[in-house]
């Protein structure tokens, strides 16, 4: 008997206009627009297999190994509801499975049941197991590629006829930012003013291969206390602060307009300013809710004040910014740079943040072989080092390099993760 | 032969609604009003003696002894010419002493000479000594009350007729703040909208007496790295903030008058929200900047964990907030509240932060007598301790308890800071 199942990759994207406030909490519409980076999911992703089955009791969600329930009526049973309605609509309503066979008498009546049960996929329940290849502890957030994932595994086994703007309209349901990871490079989340949200989509600003150059540096910080959860955090700015309204209004729309431009003209200097102030400004918002968000500590802190001393120094040799932090909800900081830039960017770091042995995963070869916790660290020529402190080894615990990557892939049934039961193959995380 | 001399002393001010960003820097207007409380001088002030004397060749200044250059169109230079001028205006011009001389000539030459001498005052040099009783690792900027001094010493000194409001445009002039300084109890500063600045002055909103329970607890906090000077910072902020704008159009007058009624109607709750929401906003705007601003760090964000927490505790027992923290430009956190609550914080914050002996000077005697040193601390019922970490000795490392205090006060001639030299009298710091 035919296994109905399919298996996709999503990436991880880290935003540089930052999406925070939601219009409509159900449907997951923002109040301002955003733009991501597609990040390569050869370094980072989430995995997701779907597998449909009459023989399925209910749907059912494995992460990371872990069943997790699926709350009727939340983010994921919206997402899979979602999906089985265009499967239905897509492809079931527009091929009638019984009137074509008895149109045609000559199909065998085994091909006839598989196809059948094939057509009627969307009645089935489903298994998904999804799984991270970054560990929970390295603090990013796992649920854009991983809805992004999911929706997509769920596209292919529904062989759904439909654009990555169309599955991000779904995957945004399950969390705002994932809509994003339904494609590579640059991607723009148009915010939309449909009350529905059916404009409220993922688009392509430009692909991974216009700018295959943007490399994204991503230094693990380590935090005491656990941040305010983005969700709850939105919502109290939407609620208390008096400066995002002007932010959504008067702010936003320009930087997605200038950012784009930027990423068009391949202006990494322009990409730099829009993504840093933006993120700056993303945290002034949180600041200015009552009561205040806090995201970034005094790690984060330091690692701008090194970004900023080292784009003043290229800005003053005539080269402009040459590196770009940016912040999500927590103290990670993500550096974009171009290509040429990350070794002298990494030996910044590590003058500043001396590192274990292993906690750089030197997938690029920058330091020919030698771990991490060997090399010293330098700064550039006239880099003032009086404007952070050298740090204890730890409090940045790890850095992943990586760059400007694809969009969901669909993988090989040698990738399930169900085994035949219709469990997930491996329960370790 | 008579010494014209005169000593004053004036308080330090810490403000509700923050003053960031000016309209003009030379006559310093700022761009939007600000409001203040002045604490008390019996615990934290600036005391500064002027004298004017013929036989002195340039007008001179020490701070804590040590002699400053007095800058040819700097600030100091500038107030002390404008209370000058006003020495003539107000007085000499208004009492010429030849032609009254002339018509009482039984006035004995040498009284003659030194009436003279002393309605020339204007005309004389002067010698400038000042000196803070809190110590500049305090983090604690003496400007505001330093140039209160200085401009209330030279007003006794030239007995002007004058208003504390009238000299407060001057103390403006060498620090913005400063004019704030000039009254005691709860005090705005109008913004004004003359291009002379003659209508951005200081007023009282309500006198010391009008609530004297009103304490303050503030925490000197530790911390590695200089922060940016608030000259330069709130220019910065001025040019590169989009978010400052909208604050200081459309939220500022709002918080002016609503935390003004406040005062009048003694609403600690509305006062405390008011305040802690515009000490974020400040340094929101601050983080806004390009390249931003910090002036809070861990230490700062973990009190303020703490106060939201202890007021949600009082919020949820029916009694509202009852401490309210704000921050200066710098990692110090000044708390707000009655005095009945000032040593349940004190013991709250004594619970995270363990002071060194002889760190907190217990001038209202909360500890008993017990060194701050051996103060376990303690949190209130209800209080969720995980919302801060423990920290080490010293990351607060020091306790100064104070109040709503009076505005500036004669002091008299055995309080005087210049010797029979004309020469500080001390010249230790």
């Amino acid at each position: 008997m035919a296994v109905y199942e399919a298996t996709a990759s999503a990436p991880v994207n880290i935003a540089c206009i930052k999406y925070w406030g939601k219009r409509d909490t159900k449907l997951i519409l923002p109040t301002n627009s955003s733009l991501s980076v597609t990040l390569d999911q050869d370094h980072l992703r989430s995995t997701t297999t779907s597998r449909a089955d009459p023989s399925f009791t209910e749907d059912r969600l494995w992460l990371n190994g872990k069943e997790e329930e699926i709350k009727e009526g939340g983010r994921t049973a919206t997402c899979i509801a979602e999906m089985k309605r265009l499967r239905k609509q897509e492809v079931e309503d527009k091929q009638p499975n019984e009137p074509k066979v008895k149109n045609h008498p000559h199909h065998a009546p085994q091909i006839l049941r598989s196809d059948h049960l094939g057509l009627q996929l969307s009645t089935h329940h489903v298994h998904i197991a999804s799984f991270n290849n970054f560990p929970t502890a390295a603090g990013l957030a796992s649920s854009a590629s991983g809805f992004a994932a999911l929706v997509s595994s769920l596209a292919q086994l529904y062989k759904l006829p439909v654009s990555p703007s169309t599955l991000s309209l779904i995957a945004r349901q399950g969390s705002g930012s994932a809509c994003r990871s339904l494609f590579g490079g640059f991607v723009a989340w148009e915010q939309g003013t449909l009350p529905d949200g059916s404009d409220s989509l993922a688009v392509e600003v430009a692909p991974q291969s216009h700018w295959p150059d943007m490399h994204a540096l991503i230094c693990v910080v380590s935090d005491d206390k656990k941040g305010t959860s983005s969700t709850s955090g939105m919502q109290r700015t939407v609620e208390t602060s008096p400066l995002l309204q002007h932010r959504i209004k008067h702010v936003v729309p320009q930087r997605m307009a200038d950012i784009s431009a930027a990423i068009r003209a391949r202006d990494f200097d322009k990409f730099a300013e829009i993504t840093m102030r933006d993120s700056n400004q993303f945290h002034a918002v949180a600041l200015d809710t009552e009561p205040p968000i806090f995201y970034m500590n005094d790690v984060s802190r330091a690692i701008i004040a090194l970004i900023v001393e080292y784009n003043r120094v290229s800005v003053e040799k005539g080269l402009g910014r040459k590196a770009a932090y940016t912040y999500d909800a927590g103290p990670n900081a993500v550096i974009y740079t171009l290509k040429e830039n990350v070794k002298e960017i990494v030996e910044l770091i590590l003058k500043y943040f001396p590192q274990r042995e292993g906690a750089f995963k030197d997938v690029f070869g920058l330091l020919g072989g030698v771990d991490v916790a060997k090399v010293e660290g330098n700064v550039p020529e006239g880099f003032n080092e009086a404007v952070a402190k050298k740090f204890d080894v730890g409090a940045v615990k790890g850095l992943i390099h990586t760059k400007v990557g694809d969009g969901p892939r669909a993988l090989g049934a040698e990738e399930s993760l169900l085994g035949n039961d219709g469990l997930p193959k491996t329960l370790a995380a």
